[in-house]
This record gives C-alpha cells, structure tokens and sequence, in this order.
C-alpha cells in the first residue's frame, strides 16, 4: 500500500490501512478526481474497530449526560475552528455553494444539532425517567452500545456519519460510535475526524468513542451492522442499499435507523392555485431546484387539478425551470441515476414538459425537469410513478376531480413529508379534509402551504414517516430528545437500593430533570 | 363443514367459518379434547378480516382518546360480567388453578390493563405532544393501523390477543386489532370474543373494530403480518415462531413487537445466601415453581458460588423441589418442549439433580426439575446451557470466582430480567457493581433481592429486553403510556393551520393534557 493513502481512524490514532484496494472521490464541477486516495477496509480492519468500539462501551457505561455533554461540545467548538477548510473541502468534493449553503446554512445546522444532543445529555431528557413510588419500580433509557452511522452523499455535515444527527444522537446517548463516511466526500470527512481526535483529548474520552472508516465491501458492510458486538445502526442513504443493510440487521435483532427514500407529495388544490399562481409558482421552483433537488424532502409528485389552472401552473413552473440556473450535481452516479428514472417515468407513460437531458450547467448536471401525467394514468401504475428521481426534477400529476386526488392519495407510498396548498379564503377546505385524512397516515410531516424543503431543527420535528420513507414509523432523524432517545434502550430498576440507581432515578433530583412520577412531570425531588 | 364449528367474530358478528380444517383444545388436567371445534381459517376468510379492519381504521382517523377510553372501560366491565364462566373455562382449558391464580389474580390484572389503557386514550398521554412555538411545528403519536395480535399459551386472559396489554395498547391509540387466540384455549378467547361484540355496540364502535379469527396456516400468519393493509403486530409466544414472523413484518416494513424467550439469570452472590440461606431457596422455590413454571420471568438460570454455601443451596433447593407439589402444564406441546430442553441441557454437561421425568402431578406435568453445571463447563457452550426450558425447572451455574461469574455475565444472551441478590452488610457490593455493569446491558429488568416473576403493571414497568428477549430494546409489552405509544406512528405539523390541528396540539388546552412546549412540560395553554 502506498503511504498516500489516508488512515482510518483506528481506537483515537491516525492509523495506516491494511486495504488492498483504494478509491478517490471526484470534483464534480471539474469532474477532475480528487488529490488524496482513501482505503477500502477489509474485514480484519473492521473487526477492530468494533473490537476498540465495544471495549469504550463498556468503560462508559453509567457515565453521567455531562461527560458526553462536554465531549460534543467541545467537537463542535473544533468544528467551527476548522470551518474555513471545511467549506473549502465540502464544496470541491461536492459542488455545493459555499454560500448560502455551506458555510452559513449547513455547517451551523450541524454544530446546532451536535449542541442541541449535547444540551439533551446535560439534561438527561432524552432518558423518560419514569418512577412508581407505590412499587419503586424506575426506569429510564441508558445507552445501547457501539453505534454504526452510514451518512450519505447529499449532505456532507449535517448527516456526515461523523459529525450529523445520528451521530450526535448516538454519542448523546452514551454510545460509541462507527462512522462510515461516504465516498463521495471522503476529505471532508477526514477534517471532521481531526475535530473528534481534538475534542477527545481536551474532554478526556476513551479513545475508542469515535472510529473513522471510509469505506468496505457491501458484504463487510452487512457483517458489521449484524455483529454481535453492535448495539444499533444509522443509515441515511439509498433505498436499495438500506433495505439489504436493514435486512442484516433484523436478522441479527439490531435496531437500525434508516433514512431511505421520499418523493414528498404536495398537493395544489385549485383555490389555492387561483388566490396565487404566481407565488406558488416561485415557492415550489425555489424548493424544487435548490441544490440541485438533492434533498430527502425535494418535492418531486404535485397534484394538480386537470384543467385551465393545473395547466396554467405546470406552464409557468416548465418557464421558471428553463429560467433557472441548472445546478451541479454531488456526483456522475447521481445524474446517471436521476436521469435513468426519469427515463422509468416517461416510459410509464408521463411526458416531458421541460429537461430531461444532462447539461445546462457546470460539471456534472442535468436540465432542470418537468414531467407530467394523468391522474388516470398515474393510476395505471401509481409504484413506477413514484419512481425516486433524485435531483432536479418533478412529476405533476393533473387530477381530473377531488375523489382523483383522494385516490392517488391512497395510492402513495410511505414518505417524509406530504403538503396541501388551499386558499385563505375556505373554497378548498372541503377538499382539504379529505386528502388530510388520507395524507396523514403516509407521510411523517404534514406542512400547509409551505414547501417540504428546510428542516427545522425542533423537540417537534418529525425527519421520519412510514416504511419505505424509514424502517420504522415511530422515530425521527432529527428532533431533539426523540432522535438521541433512539439510540438508547429502556431500562427498569425493580427494588433496586436507592444508592445503586442512576442519579436520575434517585429519589433526590438536583439537576432539576424532568420526570414522569405516578404518571405526571415534575422536576421536583421525591417525598 | 360441520354446523357445530365455531364462528370467527368477522366485523362485528360471528360468522361461518370457511374452513376445511378444523382443532380442539385439550384438558391438560384430563387429557381430554375439550367439546368445541374451532376453524383454521383460510387465506379468503383472513383477507376479508383484513379488509374490515382497514375499513374501520379509516373511520377512526383523528377519533379523539375518548372515544377508545370509553369502549375499553365498557368492555373491562363486559369481561367481569363473564368473570366466572371465563375462570372456569380458562381452568379446563389450560390447567391453571381458579385461585390464586385465575380468578383473583390473572382476571383482575387483565381488567386493570385495559382501564389503564383507556385512562392513557383518555388523557391523551401516550401521544407524547411536543410543540416548538418560534417555528410553529407540533408532533405527536397518531394511530398506526390495523394491528394483529398473537397471543401465547401461558396468559389466557393478560396477553390474550382480544384481551392482554398488545390488544389493551392497539386499541388505546387508536388502531382496530384483529385478534389471533391461542389455539391452546379458543373456547377462553371466544368469550372475550362476546364481550367485545357487546361492548362494541354499547359504545357505537365500527363493527371491524375487533375480530377474531383461531388459527391461520403457517404461511397464511406470514401473510398477514405482511400484508399492506396492516399497521402493526404484536406477538407473544415461542421463539421459533416469532422470528418467522418478524423476518416477515420486518421485510414489508411492519412494525412487530415481540416477547419471545428469556430464562431471566439470577446472580447469587455469596454474603446473601449466608445470611438468608433458607429464605431465599423458598423465594427461589416458589417464584420457579408457580404455575409450573410457565412465565416469561421464571428464573430459569441461576449463578451461585462454587463451594460450601453454593453446594448447601442448590441442595436445600433440590430438598423442596422434591417436596413442592407438581403442577399441570397446559398443554402437551409444553411438556415435550420442557424435557427436550432438559435433554439439551444434560447432553451439553449438566447434571440432573432432581426431576427431569414426566409426572408428579395431575395431567400433563413434569417433576420439578433443578440441575447443575460448573462455571467452567458453562463457559464451553454457553449457548447451548440457555436452552430455555418453559417450565418447573432451572439450572444452577456453580461459578468458582468473581471472575467467573462476569465472564458467565458477559456470554448471556438478551433476557426480560435480570437479578442479583446481596447480603444488607455491604460484604457483596464490591462483586454487585462489577455484575451489574455487564447484567444492565443484557435484560430490560433488573432487580435487587428479588424474584423475576410478577410483573407489576406500572408505568416504569419494562417488561421487554434486548434481542432475542424480544425485537427491539427500547419498547416494553407491559406499562402505560409506553405499551400504547407503540402501536402509534410520530406525525408532526408543519404551519398546520389552528383549527385543522388535532385537539391536543391546538393552543387551548382544555383537558390539561400534559404536553412538552419548547422543551418544558407542561398542562398550560399557549398564549
């Protein structure tokens, strides 16, 4: 192995690779690759880690919330140090503008994210102390041990395997954590590492608590997320690789969390299209074409109603995109992906109102895209129309009625986020509580008349929604403490003797934790 | 098919099975078929149950708890309205004793869940509102779906699919369940089947609400807990069969929540047994024993010190083992899974101490059975020494140092429980937090001084525990609101407009439903 391969992040040292086979990422607005070279671990490499991983578990198990507390704040202190090289790095290994998305958007969500975990492991809020006096039976959630965290390609902080909500949700909870970082973004990653090896020695952290891989065979990839060793997973990725990643897991009996995924439904009913075409119009090409459309919450199915104003709509959306500027995609498997859906799409029978072919920008690109279809024949065959066509593009339905709508409605597929567009002034109320109705019950967020795009970093946030958007209807991605709460497991104390329970579960309570005794919350002490 | 088949409860009414294959349930005390024949539905019989089930779920969207509340109080008080021909059903059914056990214990504990569940739809807590007011965005748990719920043999009455806490949860939160008896007491279930139909129509529920189907073929169970129609699953029983049906759930991305087996290790440590010698083998006699052994909390691995206090208490044990009366198992299958696991158990190393033959009893029944194996033998196939043997029996570990008992600690698998016993001096401590450590991660309970089996129905209750104990750590089977938010999905709100939003996220907040408003919980309104 040449001594230019990067190292992984090995039990808290740069340490060299024993890989045999090496990968670069690729500048996609060049589309010249990358300088550094970056390894393929093998398994025995891997073994270790894990090994270094379950070793720190089990020297931080019952550490209190302040230890964890103090190590992502530190991180996040680190981070910000680094952030002139981070952005720098992001946006050659990506395309992604360094302003107004990394520098100033992304970078501070995830250093937010990583002090929101930290601030939920101060306060143990993320552990539901729940105590019976009449039984003195307690429980909480405690930590579940070594995390696995897969980040993907589309956001290079926020969801970075080393540095984004799973992470900073799995470290909240007590966890050590696996991060593969993703391979399309492998510097990036690296800097991230830097930060850990920093906050690690100023917090005094076990070595093991963060391990750096960037990349395994899709088969150690399976043996990892399945090892007896692992207590739980974190994907955000293709649907594709997640469900054999899940299916390894299950099998094994590991939670995983996956983030698969969307095509974010929004439907336009006609009052609101008549009340503001115009602005509508401006709203969803805005959420539609923003970075390139590579977000898990791109609007890419709009109901419209058939008809003059479902006509005059899809008309002015088709001139704002060719208007538009057409951004740079973060890879070529990116675009040859989009454009092979869209190729699935319009075989199904939608036709392209505008785009459809690569180019029209910088690098690696496709036209902005536009297609169209009936509302009876999307119902034809409602799956191939809900192909993911990750990127820069949509599919406008034109829905001949409201029971139309209702049945596309029923016919949707699990997915993050749904929107209904009314007027102000009651005309589609009607319409509105019945799609609801049926919207509610496939999508994890329902927005009114707001595109999905932005994920707002809230307690009352829900990045998640019913299979295949997630694995499992009842988490969140993002949303502090249910997104840290994942990463933990519920723990009962039966009559243990009050100086052997956590201090959370101790009769006094001087942190002032928030804590459900004899079914109601109180911060105070009990007796 | 034979008139005197019984009916399955199809949307709302007792109807004709289609079914070619029929079963009875037998006496275990007698040996005898009991006089009722039972279907095995088929596949036709079970897509229209489905179907219903979809239909009612439909119309209960957004149904405010009460509604739930008021139909689980009302079928409480339909099932002690039948409370003596239940006990005497379940008695003949199952060979469990009508006191203390049936009438006064089980019965009542089964009522109890169900109105503590309708207390939890009532006050709407299982729905974990969580609003963030600078953004608008407001979350909470909303129904999940057509639920289907396995029962097990053991609980006639308190994990009964029409009537345990699976069932007592699907419906709190809103979901209509379609009810799977346990083949070994059909003729118990199909009472609870009379009770729900006269509750159903007391309080204006959908017909499809609850339905009851006996028995399904092996592939006709995957199915149904794969189907798209379905929301969710509940599972209570044998190993082997839980993991076919979660690798089926799991694939379709269901939701499946399962208590499988757990041998519940219990830590002796050597202060204790030489201060309590004699009470803690009638502890340990009395909590392995009762009701022949046949709960998911028996202590069914004990560890006790090697040499002289170990050796007087595995022989005090043997001493009332033999002379403890022999209970009735309740049914065949039980008995012949209990000596096979036996002879596993032998054939890996251990010896037989008392026991380990049929008979003793009354019907169907097993001696009561203790045997042992050194700490070292153990250790060479720990596995195998965990054979879960459901019934009047465990193995005691003869562990030769501290050492040896947190390296036994470290090869257990995931269990419901775990326990450790300590002396009052403190001579035990030093040896308590170094098990504790290990134990913590590996049960969902862990107890001081005390027997595993009992499972308070508290809200800090965790009756659940890392696989294969069950599917997943962080969800427990038996403690409101956690039992019921299982069965709900996370639905957030985005700039919903005021009045669109569901009662317990509006402002107002007329029911002083408690509620986590930016981060602080609290019964106030905003504003």
């Amino acid at each position: 192995m040449s001594n230019s391969v990067q190292p992984i992040l090995l039990n808290g040292s740069w340490t060299a690779s024993a890989a045999t086979a090496t990968f670069q990422a690729v500048n996609p607005a060049t589309e010249q690759p990358m300088p550094q070279t970056f390894p393929v671990s093998p398994w025995s490499e891997i073994d270790a880690v894990i090994g270094h991983a379950a070793r720190a578990s089990a020297e931080m198990r019952g550490w209190p919330g302040t230890r964890f507390a103090e190590f992502l704040e530190a991180y996040a202190a680190e981070i910000e140090l680094r952030a002139d090289l981070l952005v720098e790095t992001a946006h050659a290994e990506t395309g992604l503008p360094k302003s107004p998305r990394l520098k100033d958007g992304e970078l501070p969500r995830t250093t937010n994210q990583i002090r929101q975990a930290a601030a939920s492991a101060r306060s143990e809020s993320w552990r539901v102390p729940t105590i019976d006096t009449a039984t003195n039976i307690r429980s909480m959630f405690g930590a579940l041990g070594p995390v696995v965290v897969f980040g993907p390609n589309n956001f290079p902080y926020a969801y970075n395997g080393i540095a984004g909500g799973d992470f900073a949700g799995a470290i909240a909870a007590g966890n050590p954590v696996i991060a593969k970082g993703h391979p399309c973004h492998p510097e990036t990653t690296r800097i991230f590492g830097e930060a850990v090896v920093a906050a690690v020695r100023a917090t005094g952290m076990p070595s093991g608590l963060v391990q750096l891989i960037y990349r395994t065979s899709h088969e150690d990839g399976l043996r990892l997320v399945s090892d007896a060793r692992i207590g739980g997973v974190g994907y955000t990725g293709a649907r594709h690789t997640g469900l054999k990643l899940k299916a390894a897991a299950d099998a094994a009996g590991k939670p995983i969390y996956l983030e698969l995924s969307s095509i974010n439904p929004v439907f336009m009913l006609p009052g609101a299209l008549r009340e503001r075409l115009e602005k509508i119009a401006d709203e969803f090409t805005g959420s539609c074409l923003l970075g390139a459309g590579q977000f898990c919450t791109n609007p890419g199915l709009v109901v419209v109603p058939a008809g003059e104003v479902g006509d005059a709509f899809t008309s002015l959306v088709a001139e704002k995109f060719r208007a538009a500027a057409v951004s740079t995609m973060l890879a070529e498997g990116v675009r040859s992906s989009f454009l092979k859906a869209v190729g699935t799409i319009v075989a199904a029978g939608a036709t392209l109102v505008t785009g459809g072919a690569a180019g029209g920008g910088k690098g690696v690109c496709c036209q902005n895209t536009l297609m169209k279809v009936s509302g009876r024949q999307f119902l034809t065959n409602p799956l191939a129309f809900q192909t993911e066509a990750f990127g820069n593009g949509s599919l406008f339905i034109h829905a001949e009625s409201t029971a139309q709508m209702l049945e596309i409605a029923e016919h949707l597929e699990g997915n993050l986020t749904g929107s209904i567009y009314t007027d102000t002034q009651g005309s589609d109320d009607s319409d509105y509580t019945q799609i609801e109705k049926i919207l509610r019950t496939r999508v994890g967020r329902l927005l009114n008349d707001k595109m999905p795009t932005g994920v707002a970093v809230v307690s009352s946030m829900n990045h998640g929604g019913p299979f295949p958007a997630t694995g499992h209807p009842g988490f969140t991605a993002v949303g502090v403490p249910a997104s840290v709460t994942r990463f933990g497991m519920l723990q009962s104390y039966d009559a243990v003797r009050q100086h052997r329970l956590p201090a959370v579960l101790q009769d006094r309570n001087p942190g002032g934790v928030w804590r459900r005794i004899n079914g109601e919350w109180t911060q105070a002490d009990i007796g």
